[in-house]
């Protein structure tokens, strides 16, 4: 609940002083402990949107791009997408009983976690396709918010929408409060973040990008008019492909961008190369006590290269650990 | 100028009445003769900004769609993209000496107007190919913007971007002062109309859904990141594909839509299969003193199946020649 009041007074803030710089009477960034990264970040909003300043961006042009999976919400032990897949395996296996007996199907439904770490591409994209197709997207949207109402993380025993990052969902807050407009750009199914996005970080449907598959749209008998989700990948949004992502969905290149993975180094990279001040940062997962510490060899949210160009090129690198007062917003405070 | 005027005086008009209906003071749309279309209009725009009002619609889900061809400008005698196509194959002709004797480069070269009107798909997919491809976005956005500065519609003289229509400029902005969120979603590339639709219509680029082709990002041996546009299409964002280009690129069904053409009947279907309250509507060009006069034999912009549809569910059909006062800006008034 507090989360909520801060966003909505810095929204308010924005309206009463759209000419120069909103950083909040207090403190905008709570959550984040002092040190270069939160000074960094202060100073680039300060810088950006102050008439007048060398370094100012027309409201226009004010785009903030944001990583989803390990950059605004936690993505061990397993991306949350796919752990609703592994659920939504154990749903449908009623009506699919060859899965009992068909790989990769045997494995999900044998909690064979040993199986699934070694799934590569093909068994990990046939278990979205047999889970993410075949309905409507309205009948798709419902069963991510029926999934996210009931399923619990299994560390944290809590909805998986509780662990989403408070210092980033004050950053989000921040920006907006100054007019810049937020995008999530993510590796995560675009189907899977839009049902939700907007209440838990701020962020509408039309300002989500992420993968997608294709969709059919089809007159049913009666008249009503359906989109239907179909198993052919329309979109990997990862990689190169997030600045591919970004032209296609933005038109814009953004001037502040957040990630936390070798997935978002082509992101940062298309970033940087824009003209006039720019923002590129890394969430470095170091905490195992509070969330998790990994980075060069995690098969989930692998931080090998894209650190090095950061360290190299003096991108902003958040230290979990150090840099971040709290995590979650369920934190006692 | 008197336009742009207008634009920001309604802009500014929404800040201060958040709560109701900004139907401006005179007039809100100066530009339509009175009449049940533009009646229609305002009625709509009331009864879904009045608080309490049965017909309500919270502000994020005020989301407005325009095709553009014929719909928000002139589409005849050839779509405007295509005559950038047909004057880039002269402008590129000294590259591609071959074009001299290959089909169907010939036929453009030697502006043999009765052999380009039996193109066919194929033929024109490759002109669009040929001269929409192998650069960079950054280039191709500068050479749709050079091309507007210097090109003129054959019979009106005039930069094609004049040849918007006056009418539909003062509905979008209405719109708009009333917190509704304008998009276009043409079967036009996005990347001919986002280098200036902001400019024109008032619609930022992350505003505009339309066919695209596959860029690809790549880092120049200088580590010079870039994105080059392929000779591969990537989205068709045409008659079913205009709801499926929706649902990807907005994620929300809108609640206002406007088309003229056959292209838009499933666009107009979709809107129309939401729950409360909708506006479907299509422009029919009855006009060809002013403009052009074309429906259900035109090879462009084709209105048949969509006419009969609109009439039998009576969406809104807009008679250009008596609905609308003046069609373009430049027209005295």
């Amino acid at each position: 609940m507090k989360r909520r009041t801060l966003m909505y007074g810095l929204a308010g803030a924005a309206v009463l002083a759209a000419a120069g710089p909103v950083l909040a009477q207090a403190d905008a960034l709570p959550s984040w402990n002092d040190g270069p990264v939160k000074q960094s970040l202060l100073d680039f909003v300060a810088r950006t949107t102050t008439m007048g300043s060398r370094d100012w961006v027309p409201v226009p042009e004010r785009i903030a791009c944001f990583d989803n999976d390990g950059t605004l919400w936690t993505e061990q032990p397993i991306y949350f997408q796919f752990a609703f897949a592994l659920d939504r395996v154990k749903a449908m296996v009623a009506r699919h009983p060859e899965w009992r007996t068909r790989e990769p199907f045997r494995s999900v439904l044998a909690d064979d976690r040993a199986a699934l770490a070694h799934l590569g591409e093909k068994g990990l994209i046939e278990i979205i396709a047999a889970t993410h197709t075949g309905l409507t997207t309205e009948a798709f949207s419902k069963e991510v918010l029926d999934w996210l109402a009931t399923a619990r993380h299994p560390r944290f025993k809590r909805p998986y929408t509780d662990l989403v990052y408070q210092p980033m969902i004050e950053l989000l807050a921040l920006l907006r409060a100054n007019q810049f407009k937020t995008f999530i750009v993510s590796g995560g199914g675009i189907e899977f973040m839009r049902p939700w996005t907007q209440h838990i970080y701020g962020i509408p449907p039309e300002q989500v990008v992420g993968s997608s598959g294709v969709t059919k749209f089809e007159l049913r008998a009666d008249g009503t008019p359906v989109l239907v989700k179909e198993p052919r990948v329309q979109f990997i949004d990862d990689g190169p492909g997030k600045p591919e992502g970004i032209n296609q969905f933005i038109g814009r290149r953004p001037v502040l961008t957040f990630g936390n993975s070798d997935g978002d180094q082509q992101m940062l990279q298309w970033t940087a190369a824009g003209t006039g001040a720019r923002f590129m940062g890394l969430v470095h997962h170091t905490d195992a006590v509070r969330e998790y510490a990994y980075d060069r060899e995690s098969p989930v949210g692998k931080l090998d290269k894209a650190w090095d160009e950061a360290v190299r090129r003096k991108w902003a690198i958040v230290d979990m650990k150090t840099d971040w007062k709290v995590i979650y917003p369920f934190e006692p405070r």
